[in-house]
């Protein structure tokens, strides 16, 4: 594999160059008898589009969606063969980056790809401009609904949680933030003090042609103990690489995280307790997951994503002759992706969901009575 | 999959329990004609092997391997046929587990199990067991031999940097640790004064029958550009599933991971410049993969382990039954599992690169001239 | 995996219904720097599209395909990245099969598609369609061109061999046998007097609402030994997948198949012989392939299909409410599928053989000079 | 993947050289609380095993397995975790190869592993010996039981249908033949005739140092249809893999075969009709696979084995510098592969059928009720 894979019963395939003809994916394994609702794939869509926002790149595309396969062409239900999605890039502006034809952006994966593959779309980012998330967030918002037809209560829900020197982690709690209450604020942050000053900071910063990083963190509540898997399959490993996977990102961290060590073994475990026949913890440090399975709690991570390489401002650089020169990057670019990224980290997290679930479902027997019994008609 | 392979080009699958009749792995896709030198291999296993230091837990195992295919029975070279490894269990206690047959021992994965297949080997941790690295820790020196036949300069190190409160980041120049002043201390951390306060630390905790948690960094030098892949192959993306997939891990950084966001963009940005035809950045805060490929400079990762869930104090926890319980652990267990890590964490890394290494000489041609061209006979 | 992937460097995902909107396929792991002749590749899908001759179904497609992405926007050379293929379905009748919503038709996927999914494409052949293969030939098509930028003298070459019971395998010398020869006639049987003959044959057949089988001989020259592998990537284990996953496909043999127990082991082995350097056998039972793994010689092997399961004459059959009734199938189909299978055999022989080419590189040295070095720049 | 691995859901990666110190597998995938019954898979290597009956290699191997993982210590029964096999190589006699470590055998794999690898075992086949089949017959028997736990039913059933002309086709009725028909001969051959003809063929061929290959049938009665997939998973593509893996397999066919394009469309489909609320059909040239996807039927198979290569006379081959030469095996060798090769080949197909009841399980809902459900607990 080139690696542009991703799961092992629900596998995601995406393509597309961001200056290409189109991005998409496409989605094999999705289980039959499933009716999408296509409006809402749409609008997850809309939510990691540019141009939502002044926070965010201006270039204007309406990433209208086409499914070119897999449905039933009388009821529009799914048939379990491969889901094609593509939507057709419209304003490239490929001038913008003639520039950099032959110069590195430093800390982008200019100089990477020509290292690899001698050769690059220097006409943008290519394969690691985050257009090609599009099909992660179409496959992922498929994932979420095959879920839903298993587990009505399952919600999965990220929100911006730091921009820059602006932590909201203990202003929030998780416990209820709502879509609604994410989606309040162009920030991402369901922290109204919090996402004004970021907000704030993100406009200084565009206007300095600067960017700014931060981080992202993920809930998912309403699912089983059991999925996950014991060794390199093992949920917060197959999160790992989901999360790092994204553009931009250089961390991530489950439960308690780079935090735990402050804690001794004692201080730190998560006592168990039978309430109402469901297991408990009455604390959560482990994330919802212990050994690479879920234990029933909330899974909860956490992500970090670098300030945006690209800045408008002169930078030293080194061009592909081996001369040591200095770039001055033009073009339209977010000057912090963490708004455009909250739907994009609850994609990955459906489609990590939804591999461990399909896995559970085939490999063993049936502990927790919801993994088994018929899937389809349910949706 | 169900889990227990690791890789796409040099896979390993690992088997065994903590109290089984062995444990081991089968690495497919090793290149031919390397010759193995067994004593280092075994020279790895003896720095994770229990019973090192008063640090770690008792239990005596020799940890002898035996290779049992995959090698020229004349030269002893590698076939490029598969290569079994395996060690035998000699010192299981399992009686010492019986307390907690039926009782599930807080933050371990005993439940996890039991929710997923209904049964587990509660006789000691089964598959998530310290024991299973074995296999992880043979096939990851395996792959530091076939990555030297082709990279002699490669240096993959690993040191405890933080053990509870004790943070030695800021006194470890990475460029100066070596494999002999992380090897100079029992902790495995390369600066003798935190090294000692952390041997403090962990003896006392030891004493309270509680346990700590920390960091271990590994730095990989001497390796070229254009190793990984853009997307789900990110090579940061596969090291942070590949340390993530380690027991007690709960977090994964590259570069300047979860301190990213202390920048703007243009502080964090790694100017380039060409030096002696070598592509290289003034600042490393990329920790040397930019978009998933590798850009020749040190490749710089953390990883958290939290304090170790066995501890030897009385807990709240549950039993399989539905009742609401007290467990008393006994048995023998690492205090810290820090120390042990650091060779188990340079073996994950060594798998890394070595799957990178063998998906560019098979998918590419050749811009950097050392990837392809003979390998075998080299070694 | 679903399987609708084929492949473990070069992979090759397709998708589409017939009755649906497109039909293509995702290439990931094809090299990158290669200039591909889509025209060359465009006149593949013209080989395998209906309406060619008045021996194949009406269907009127153009099969005009577009290239989503994978490609520099400069140059038009592969990036190394995905390539996405699409081609519109244009001349679709659902109307034709409303007969058969219910039905199912004899010797047909329909019964297994409900067994398996509850739900199928019953306008049409949905996935067991041949459209389906039209990103098979896409994929090989391009795997083709891959392979002759490293072996100009590659030539893959597939013919009809026998169309019921007219066989003509004695008649036809495979190493006279040319593309040309090949379509010269639209039976694609490169023996004149056979192809007449079968011509004959197959519109006696469609008169009668009828439909005839045979086999497909494929043979390809002109590469080096040492492709190929030990055990279940065998290269004629491979061969056989790829082969018996195409419609009406019901059996596959290498070199002598089913005749080569009319010999003895000393009649049936291929004495070797040194010439002028290079491996030679003076006899090819083995088919080009030993142990798995290429010889040199060339590689030859036949697979059969079954006469088309849709005839147009009254049927006993059943339906999916549990009555025994009679069926009369309509609509357009191929009374004999042999002379389009001829170029969808050639792409599975390519798509074969680039990844035993790809996978070789990766995980050897060179005992074969021209395995590893630069294979871009040489397209 | 370097092709040693089988299977996605229920994988199985075999080890091990003729001449090493091992053999066997890595069951990874294999559903948890099966009991297994080990006395039932040694069995089956007893039908393996070399040394059975004169008609065979007089290699003397006791072929004693051992279990090394996936056990619980307690009942016996499986975990889910990986399971490994080992059997211990006895009676090498490396010295009787010493004449062919630079001469290659003639159809032999000897020339295809040095042009692949640059190294090869000399000191027998290697990986390419009969001995590699002994982790597979080893896993096939514990896919077997699993089935079993789901499908009490289900028999699968080989036989030696033909050696060299002797073809028992005619003679026997599949629906008649059971595995103490098979076992009453030493050929395997179920017609107690045509076995007394093999017998006597096989011992005439062996006193002239000569050897004889031919059929092995294979059929499996009592699954539910809907196991299998549409395209490369195809359930007869699988098999067609799996069986041409095979050392000296070189074809592969599924009902109807090769003589399938005998027969017009007309005649060859299969007519449908409901008996009893199950679907059958009245002919079965399908062989109980349409579309790649099982209906119900017998799956009904065939693959052909060639002479054995390695002949007692005098050959003309080549050595590994350059040089043509003459070739006089000496060793131990099977003069006809078909009576072992009959648990090879029922462990295999147990193998395929195993892997697409469990992706069934996982990737779609219920249409026929036995394939989700709780599955241990009934083992």
């Amino acid at each position: 594999m080139a690696g542009n894979t991703f799961g092992t019963q629900f596998t995601v395939t995406t393509f597309g160059e961001s200056h290409g003809a189109a991005v998409g994916c496409v989605i094999d394994g999705c289980p039959p008898g499933i009716d999408l609702d296509w409006d809402a794939i749409q609008a997850e869509l809309a939510r990691r589009r540019p141009g939502q926002s002044k926070l965010v790149t201006p270039r204007d595309e309406k990433d209208q969606l086409e499914c070119l396969s897999g449905l039933d062409q009388d009821s529009g239900k799914t048939l379990g063969t491969p889901i094609a999605i593509m939507v057709r890039n419209q304003d490239q502006r490929s001038k913008s980056y003639e520039d950099w034809h032959h110069i590195y952006r430093p800390s982008h994966a200019d100089f990477g790809y020509d290292a690899k593959y001698g050769i690059r779309a220097w006409q943008g980012g290519g394969r690691s401009s985050a257009r090609e998330t599009i099909g992660r967030v179409a496959a992922g918002a498929v994932a979420g609904q095959v879920l839903a037809a298993r587990f009505p209560a399952l919600r999965v829900t990220a929100w911006v949680e730091r921009v820059h020197n602006l932590d909201a982690r203990y202003a929030i709690d998780p416990t209820t933030v709502t879509r609604d209450s994410v989606d309040a604020s162009p920030t991402r942050c369901p922290d109204p003090g919090f996402a004004a000053d970021m907000e704030t900071a993100i406009l200084e910063a565009k206007k300095n042609g600067d960017s700014l990083g931060g981080y992202v963190r993920c809930v998912a509540t309403g699912l089983p103990p059991g999925l996950g898997a014991p060794l390199f399959a093992k949920l917060d490993a197959i999160i790992a690489q989901a999360l790092m996977s994204l553009p931009a990102a250089k961390g991530v961290e489950i439960g308690s995280g780079f935090s735990g060590p402050e804690f001794t073994g004692l201080e730190h475990n998560d006592p168990y307790a039978w309430a109402d026949n469901t297991m408990t913890t009455s604390s959560n440090r482990s994330g919802g997951i212990q050994g690479g399975i879920s234990n029933g709690m909330p899974i909860d991570c956490r992500v970090v994503f670098k300030p945006t390489a690209t800045v408008l401002k002169r930078q030293d650089s080194a061009d592909d002759a081996g001369n040591n020169v200095e770039l001055q990057a033009k073009g339209r670019h977010d000057p912090c992706v963490l708004p455009r990224a909250v739907p994009i980290v609850e994609a990955m997290i459906n489609l990590c969901l939804v591999d461990a679930f399909l896995q559970q479902r085939g490999q063993v027997g049936d502990p927790w009575p919801g993994l088994a019994g018929p899937l389809h008609g349910e949706g």
